[in-house]
């Protein structure tokens, strides 16, 4: 027997730098790799986003899907779409991403909450079935990552 | 005879992290450090920020007043006052920053065009005369930067 | 049909940091990454051997062997066995370490010329059959490293 | 009334890089960094050479001496003056380097025991006049390295 541990999908406000809104569901076949981060998080600018580009260019889109959500639960003023997508711009972000939904009530963000995420950045992991294999808080070594990657994308379709 | 060279006053809308306005005629008989930059600016953020940061650390109050000036050329609406002290809340920033008058008919904001400056980061160097003795665009070498400072401070108070 | 591309065996003067000589047949089964390096080569000092070191840490010994080489192709007489040793002990090496034979009549030694290697650093992949299936010259990026031998690592063992 | 603090001369078995052998009495007038390593030193080759090369760079001839001294006190058989020669070609040493002479019944030689270091790198500023003016272990930062040395350059010559 094999526990069930689908990933739910993200509750998205607006996607930014996707043709189309996006869903989990509609990427099955696919592993994926889903980038928490707030553009005024120093570890998130300085490594994560940093790493994410370079997954991004490493794996083909037919193997790998990269999506960022941006989930802001501090400073909520200070980071608003407009300065999210001109962060996007200055930084050449490679992958489309989400602005988490908004919390109500609380200043945690709805897919923060729904993933119990701790902080940012966080890294998430999503294998061709749809289940959550890995959900990392904090910065992570380049050679795991990818091969943590590989190792899913080498996993039978089904 | 000497040219005179006197570094103009910086054109400020507001100051953050400053305990009341500051003046460069103010700071005479200190050197003065003043870096120009953007809060999405990737070379300001990665290089300069940090850099400044250890300066301010190094040298005591006493030889050396750093004065940070946010000169926001692009994305405006997208480096308001809100994201400005979140961002140096975030970055710890440990010396005050003047926001730059915004030009009027023009992006380009009041100081950054009265010194001619190229882009950000923007490093100015003043003695204590209150001359402009350097004026550099991008990034500089740690130990030139403290190699420069460190000459100033040693130049006779007059 | 596949083409036969079997990984020649190491040419050995001596083995340092290994329990028993070692031989590419005996660890049929496992990945095996060999690195070619010289001790007075930049590159591989500040490159090559952290990352190598990464790789062994990540990885287990029973899904990844970790093989070096000392290839010395230049200042022969400034890298002999008691340098490399106490270079091992410095540099904290944590695999296996082969002393390339030296060639007769040519600087160049005899691991070196069998597998055509350009320079140092060099890094092989073997799969579990025994088969080079990469052969790389200069800096590799972590994640692409890492993505390399999981993929191997998660191919069937026969 | 001043303490004399006037640096020994170096206990000199060599100069490898220099036209004449040189000494601290006939730089007089100059600042004086000298540099103590090893060349199987992981935190001198990643951090103090590439600092000191800098340092070269960065300070003209005229105003600053830079010397090296290659202080074997640990594996003495693996850095002769065969690999120290290669180590310099290999990293591109531009300042001359002593090799330190050879302790009498101690591993530790005479400049180093002379100076009393504590280990490898050290780094040591002289003034114009002769005196020692700072003795670091371990790594110095740019920034606080290329002030000091400013600083002594700035005072007056007598």
């Amino acid at each position: 027997m094999t526990t069930d541990n689908t990933a739910p999908e993200l509750i998205v406000q607006e996607w930014i730098g996707a043709n189309q809104d996006l869903s989990l569901q509609s990427l099955r076949g696919k592993v994926i790799l889903v980038e928490a981060f707030q553009l005024l998080c120093p570890g998130c600018v300085s490594h994560a986003i940093p790493q994410i580009k370079k997954v991004r260019s490493h794996f083909p889109e037919s193997d790998l899907a990269v999506l960022g959500i941006h989930t802001v639960f501090e400073h909520h003023e200070a980071m608003q779409r407009e300065t999210l997508t001109a962060f996007m711009h200055e930084y050449k972000i490679n992958f489309p991403v989400a602005i988490d939904k908004p919390g109500v009530g609380t200043p945690i963000p709805q897919t923060m909450n729904l993933y119990n995420m701790r902080g940012t950045p966080t890294t998430l992991l999503i294998d061709k079935q749809g289940q959550l294999k890995a959900h990392y808080f904090g910065m992570i070594e380049d050679i795991k990552l990818g091969a943590e990657i590989a190792k899913l994308i080498a996993e039978p379709t089904e």
